[in-house]
């Protein structure tokens, strides 16, 4: 260990964070063992132990690298795009590439064992806090932002905002990956498009909220 | 047991369900003993098993029971409700109180470890399909009719819908229990308001489909 550089250790740090994503992912939380991560990760028990002190401290690095690399990807969504509008159409775009990619259901099986180990595990439970804050942050001050350019309305609350985008993507991929045929997505995803634009209902617009909202008076 | 009248065997089973129910919702699935169930519902374990063979039996009876349970009162509010416009309003006001109702973590705190045992447990996973399924086919039904009664625009899916409406419900009860102060419930429910009524943008509408709607050509 003394001899690695400090980029060194860092770079063996990620190896070993990416071969562990790899192992949870395909045998999930609870089955995946430390030996399956060193084979992955081609390091001994040893090795590992100088990383990384035990299972918990894998998988929590894992559940913060993952918060990292999605910040990332919407960033670098976000800044290719020329202004705040396209921005925002730009993220909605990935919303819906994601909430249909494949690769998704593996990605939600993890988080549902990790959600259910975070019930008992007060420790694990701050560390996905933190990283799901981080995302709900990032998407805050874009909406913000969104908000002080016109984009958005001015009624909208940028946390209150990102809050519904996050838990509808989450209520989305869990009726994907939990409830199989009985969940059909794209329809799910027609009606929701339906109900952003207010075309929900006929003569008013109130599909689930609990009563109209009063007419101005001013 | 030979000496109880079938209406009897009932009454005891739907006791023994509750106590469960009781037992799971304070302790949790896999905390819970049917030693604790025995306790809560005055049984010795010799005669719990006249009724139920194993935990996994009990915890599928509660979760059937639980989805029958929801479907009645999703019928008495809308049967209560003079035509299929109030019934839908009054559905609606049934969502906003329920997502705001302290209750429901312990619900979905148990949810959570149901939905993971689920990965590992094809019967279980089976259970709880079944039962979203009543769930999910009462509300298309209803959703259908108020199509056909034109309280819902005729571009309306009533299954999609039915299916966006139960994601937004789970995505939102999960928000509230794993992220608790970096979930702002009230801002969330705020937003699904504007996001409903077509009152998040300004200009287009179009904050979470990937292209705004094309223009009719008729």
């Amino acid at each position: 260990m003394s001899k690695l550089k400090p980029q060194e250790v860092e770079q063996r740090k990620r190896e070993i964070i990416e071969a562990a994503r790899l192992c949870f992912l395909r045998s999930g939380f609870h089955q995946t063992t430390t030996d399956e991560i060193c084979h992955e990760a081609s390091i001994t028990p040893g090795g590992l132990y100088h990383y990384f002190g035990s299972k918990e401290e894998i998988i929590s690095a894992v559940i913060e690298d993952a918060a990292h690399t999605i910040v990332n990807n919407l960033r670098s969504t976000a800044e290719a795009s020329g202004d705040l509008r396209s921005a925002v159409r730009a993220l909605a775009s990935l919303f819906f590439e994601r909430i249909r990619d494949p690769q998704l259901d593996g990605v939600t099986r993890l988080d549902v064992e990790i959600w259910a180990e975070t019930l008992r595990n007060e420790k694990l439970a701050e560390i996905t806090r933190e990283s799901r804050a981080l995302r709900r942050e990032w998407l805050e001050t874009l909406i913000c932002r969104a908000v002080d350019e016109g984009v958005y309305t001015k009624d909208v609350d940028a946390r209150g905002l990102a809050n519904l985008i996050m838990a509808i993507f989450d209520g989305l991929r869990l009726g994907r990956l939990l409830w199989r045929d009985d969940f059909d997505l794209d329809g799910a995803l027609k009606a929701l498009v339906l109900m952003q634009t207010g075309r929900l209902m006929n003569g008013n617009h109130v599909a689930l909220a609990p009563k109209a909202p009063a007419a101005g008076r001013s």
